[in-house]
């Protein structure tokens, strides 16, 4: 199964010509998952080479403005090109994210008039006081959604940490588990690890060959891990006839931080195939990003190494930082030093490090068999 | 004084590479009002010579989607680009548009946590019930704003249908008065007359010579258009020292409409110097227009006919509308047809036409001494 990730927007605080505001896409063979959705996201989707109508569900990883006011305009807009009787217009968008979602959706495309082709579900997850300064917290009585649901709109699930694995397990379908996990920000932010499952490892015809077993339902049971006795009563075990399972690929997607809470983020994100991870400041700058919620590139580096990760993507830079290709010789705040602060503290650990860039799609190649 | 106005986006439904949402800026002399403010108004913005900082006023045609999800976006950037110790800090931004546009604000604003460094007030428009069908009118229930007023806020106007005039009246400062007018529409929308007040003539000096008349507290009486009686009994009235006045200048912008609704309209946009006017479809897809709602360019210039304007520009083209700087030979859909087609209904009544296109600026000279 092919797996990438496009950047559609990777700047911070607001939306310019330059770098759109914060929102990716994780496509799984068509099927497109939209991770925060800033201002603009749509105008992004339609200069990329993925289709809006494919999104399927939407992460809000926070309720900042420029990970969330592209969201009411996006569902309309998918909705004004879904055809009404498509199966895509049975399909529920399910979306996730804080506590206060709902309220917002309903609000803006209820004062909108914005009627939607398709049915949507808000998922919300139930922030701890410990996500933020008491400052960033909403009352319940500022989330709670009043009057009655929107015409698409079905009840969404309110969803609170699992304290013992101290995560959210957001849903499980037959290829993917995926669950959010704590942040702290000036407001609740959360992170998703979206974790493929293991694939078994695939039988091996030649021994089964040997062993005068011909495809049929015994390929079946030993493919289901099943043991299998043959009519010269010799048992045939599936580590017999069976290459080593393939594991599932792991992508891990922060949201905005200052550092991860709890134990959550690190034990989700261990051994992440590609980690992305903000670094809205250089290193430089740690105390300013840190002071407004944010990380450096070696901040970023340090959850990288620590979990382990092959990969670690920055995006989430500062609009002071051009990209490469706007880049000239002697302009101040190049964004490749952050790449540098983020490699240097990881060098020898093995962690390739990557900027995200607005539009850049990044492969994620299955694992070898262990 | 300079008066131009820059459109930011001319595309319907919504923004797309080619054609931002609707908004557009009457500037002058530096002070800027923004009319209407769809999704991506403030990268569109960042891409024009106007400077968010400088918006002063905001109005709102109409609540659709379209027009109005930039708004909470483009305020909290002006505020990031606010010097928090600069006069701008103090200045309130005064918001206009229909009722339901308090709540949308204090909803977006409030659950996203959004801090403004400048206060800002809601005047609503109380619609009437004939401006739209029955189910695109918003209940009491739905646009009552619930709750404390945002921290920025400040209490603002509800401002019901003067019926005598049927118009709303806005606001008058010493330059302008700003009316707004019932458009009929699949939600309640609103056009807008922004009518520059008429100057005083300039003194003719050489006259005031020949009477003997020195610059000074005379000078003043006359100007401000009282008599004066001379040393030798002589009665010097204002009309003979004076030449003709300058008329104010007359811009009217159109929300989104299938037809005005009442005398408003006409009555206030008589004589404009610029009619700005919605032109979605081609008069072939006239019907398809009015069923959703919307305007073709015969439509619009039957209204600038009938209100003897002296430009018409149309904007709110459907998106299958490239702008002509990308329209290839053989390509449907020529936006240059529709300007064709407002001339020829024109033909003969005086009135030009122009096309807007986004980033386009088009100056609005001093009209002559009547």
């Amino acid at each position: 199964m092919t797996m990438d990730v496009t950047f559609l927007g990777t700047g911070s605080a607001y939306p310019s010509p330059h770098r759109g505001a914060s929102a990716l896409v994780l496509r799984t063979e068509g099927d497109c998952w939209l991770f925060d959705c800033g201002e603009g996201t749509q105008t992004q989707l339609m200069r990329s080479p993925l289709r809006a109508g494919r999104i399927s569900k939407v992460f809000i990883s926070h309720l900042h403005g420029d990970h969330l006011f592209g969201l009411p305009g996006l569902l309309c807009t998918i909705s004004l090109n879904t055809n009404p009787d498509a199966q895509q217009a049975l399909n529920c968008v399910d979306i996730y994210g804080p506590r206060g979602l709902r309220h917002f959706l309903r609000v803006t495309l209820g004062l909108t008039g914005s009627q939607l082709l398709f049915p949507y579900a808000v998922h919300e997850l139930e922030p701890t006081a410990d996500q933020s300064p008491e400052e960033g917290q909403l009352s319940l009585e500022m989330t709670a959604e009043k009057g009655p649901l929107h015409p698409q709109e079905r009840p969404g699930r309110t969803i609170p940490l699992d304290v013992s694995s101290d995560s959210y397990l957001l849903f499980e379908d037959k290829k993917f588990v995926v669950k959010a996990f704590r942040l702290f920000h000036r407001v609740p932010s959360f992170g998703f690890c979206i974790k493929e499952h293991d694939r078994p490892g695939r039988l091996k015809t030649e021994v089964l060959k040997e062993l005068g077993l011909k495809p049929g339902p015994l390929y079946g049971r030993l493919k289901a891990g099943e043991s299998v006795t043959l009519g010269s009563g010799r048992v045939v075990l599936p580590t017999d006839v069976q290459e080593e399972s393939i594991p599932g690929r792991k992508v891990c997607i922060f949201g905005d931080c200052s550092s991860v809470l709890g134990e959550g983020a690190l034990s989700l994100c261990y051994g992440a195939d590609v980690l992305v991870h903000e670094a809205t400041l250089g290193n430089e700058h740690q105390e300013k990003a840190v002071d407004h919620g944010h990380s450096t590139p070696g901040m970023a580096a340090a959850v990288a190494g620590a979990c382990s990760a092959r990969k670690l993507v920055l995006y989430h830079f500062s609009q002071r930082y051009k990209p490469s290709s706007l880049q000239k010789e002697g302009d101040e705040d190049d964004v490749s030093e952050l790449k540098r602060q983020a490699e240097e503290a990881l060098q020898d650990s093995g962690v390739e490090v990557t900027l995200a860039e607005d539009l850049l799609t990044l492969p994620i190649p299955l694992r070898r068999p262990r």
